[in-house]
């Protein structure tokens, strides 16, 4: 079957935007796209895929053609939801629309607001991501689910609340750099490690941000992307589901669907992890990027807190992860964060990532979670087209 | 790119089960697709489409997952929805994973439960497949989106209430002989205009029920269906969208979504109108099925009521619609009616449509609208594989 592109992406800064709708944040992401490519415009696009969880307050039926229609855009829109992992599986589903044939150009994206929510509701909002009836309902919170990781993963490898928290200062750091970032400011070891505990043993600065925003991605066929300069091949993409509930799962040291996911974007590129060059891992808690790295197997098990030690993962270490302050720092505007992780890859391996720009980056690996790992999805991109 | 066939299908009764759930529903449509075709079991599901409304008191972010976990199947599972029309596009969406060779057999299904909602909560319900802001949030219950349509209709073609009735009548006669239907008694024409008025012009009789149910579709790849016999070659899919607000567009009297997926769906089969044998159009309400007649190029502007009246679209007519006895008698689980449509045309073109099986059917049409159009998906299937 003929191969899929990213010929074009952009994305709204992540953030809190008061004076914005899901429509108007949706737009701007598909007018940037749109301008990120030079000759493609509105009529070239096909088909649309929307990721976006959309709880409440909003348009729930239908939403996704109710942001599209908004955007300008004319065309079959899909709207699909795996919590957390919304957009990544909205890219996954425009590249089996191009590779099918029945699309040559695809918009896929997805946004979210949250920032209209207080406390309680808030809370509410991402236990959701959760299993319901035995967890959220019976009152585990969704930073709850990943403390229960972070607890058993600390007993299992003698890791430290500081090993957590090196993955949050990274990710501040360099988010320090992203302008379109949520939480763009440098924080301390002691910062994060001292802050007031969320969920133990998971402090603040181990949380993700609730974010508003939208990110969209222009999927398109090796045809159409022959005209094109800047494009990125889609070398491999693999999905996975597990059970919802953690409760249910035999590990709190892994999320089996990330290794799932992972071992068939490997085997659909023709790669190993020892292959990639940038990563964007889905670290919506600090917990989940040390997970990552090791369901994604850039290391061993239990190895994760050494990579972090040796700065392995920094933006100028041998393998760069979440350059753009990842979910932690850059926001996690849910339904957002997948597609907003190829607009990242895309950026890196284009040469446009400005000031947080990795040199000599060819293969870039996105990874994007559902909730506490009821679904992931992992997608590998190959520059240099 | 290769072609897609459906090689098995199957449903539970749509209907009020308050002692089932939404995954013990799935469960048993996925049970019995799977025991619909022998010889391929849950080893052999490569994904799954899950198509759902689910706006409450279920699993809501991954929801897809939570069912197909459930059903016993351990696959990369995406939840789609548009409204009404998910499980219509969760099938498309399995074809275009077919045809892009990431998979060779994907279930696609979908599921609601609404009954276990009361009086104003039923109500509200379906309102959010309309718009949100400027329809349901100012008082607009969805029987009175359509009913705006009904009015406009009646008062361009001089349409009368039987006109409508007549839709109704035919579809319970149907649903009389299918042991799957929520209404499955029959009605008279007095009986249907004369009931009580819901949203002038439309009667109680003119009205879908709100249903439980779920159904299910084995999709596959042409070299997987030539191992089985009993399949149905997908000849095409067209999909389309519009403004989600019936307000903003121009003609109530068609649904101009309805009108774009069918030339796709007719364009990638290479057929016209004049080649459908049977359909199952979307008639959530009366005037739906009316407009669908003239959408998909039954018949001219104006015509479906003289369609109706010469029994055309009867069970023993010349283009039989709704055999299943439609969304207005089968009854309206929302996420699972465009799976069940799919489902209906794979047993009348293999010949397992029981009491109501249509003679010499060839190709089958399945046209499912998302709320009051702001989405349609047009399947055509074609037996004697």
């Amino acid at each position: 079957m003929r191969d899929a592109y990213v010929v074009g992406a952009g994305q709204t800064a992540f953030g809190a935007f008061p004076r914005e709708s899901y429509r108007s944040l949706f737009a701007t992401a598909v007018e940037r796209a749109l301008a990120s490519v030079d000759g493609l415009d509105r009529g070239d696009v096909d088909e649309a895929v929307v990721g976006t969880l959309g709880v409440g307050g909003r348009q729930i039926g239908l939403s996704g053609p109710a942001v599209t229609e908004h955007a300008g855009l004319s065309v079959p829109t899909t709207r699909v939801e795996n919590a957390c992992a919304a957009s990544g599986y909205a890219v996954r589903n425009a590249v089996q629309a191009v590779k099918s044939g029945m699309a040559d150009v695809v918009l896929a994206g997805g946004y979210e607001v949250m920032t209209d929510l207080s406390g309680d509701a808030a809370k509410y909002w991402l236990g959701v991501s959760g299993e319901t009836e035995w967890e959220r309902l019976t009152g585990t919170t969704f930073a709850g689910t990943y403390a229960q990781m972070a607890g058993a993963y600390a007993e299992a490898y003698d890791a430290t609340v500081d090993d957590l928290s090196r993955a949050a200062v990274k990710n501040h750091a360099n988010a320090a750099k992203n302008p379109h970032a949520h939480l763009g400011f440098e924080c301390s070891l002691d910062d994060a490690s001292g802050a007031a505990t969320v969920a133990d043993p998971l402090t603040l600065y181990h949380c993700c941000p609730t974010s508003d925003g939208a990110a969209a991605v222009l999927v398109a066929s090796e045809e159409v992307a022959a005209e094109f300069d800047d494009t990125a091949r889609v070398a491999g993409v693999g999905a996975a589901s597990d059970r919802v509930g953690l409760f249910e799962r035999e590990s709190y040291t892994s999320i089996p669907a990330s290794e799932d996911a992972a071992a068939t974007a490997y085997e659909m590129a023709g790669v190993g992890p020892g292959d990639v060059d940038l990563a964007e891992v889905h670290d919506c808690f600090a917990i989940a990027e040390l997970l990552a790295y090791e369901d994604l197997g850039f290391c061993e098990r239990g190895e994760a807190p050494e990579l972090l030690r040796e700065g392995v993962t920094d933006a100028d270490g041998d393998l760069p992860v979440n350059v753009s302050g990842g979910l932690k720092a850059k926001g996690h505007p849910i339904g957002a964060t997948g597609a907003g992780q190829i607009v990242e890859l895309w950026k890196q391996l284009t040469g446009r990532a400005g000031d947080r720009q990795v040199a000599d980056a060819n293969l870039g690996l996105a990874h994007n979670v559902g909730g506490s790992g009821g679904a992931a999805v992992v997608t590998l991109l190959e520059g240099g087209a």
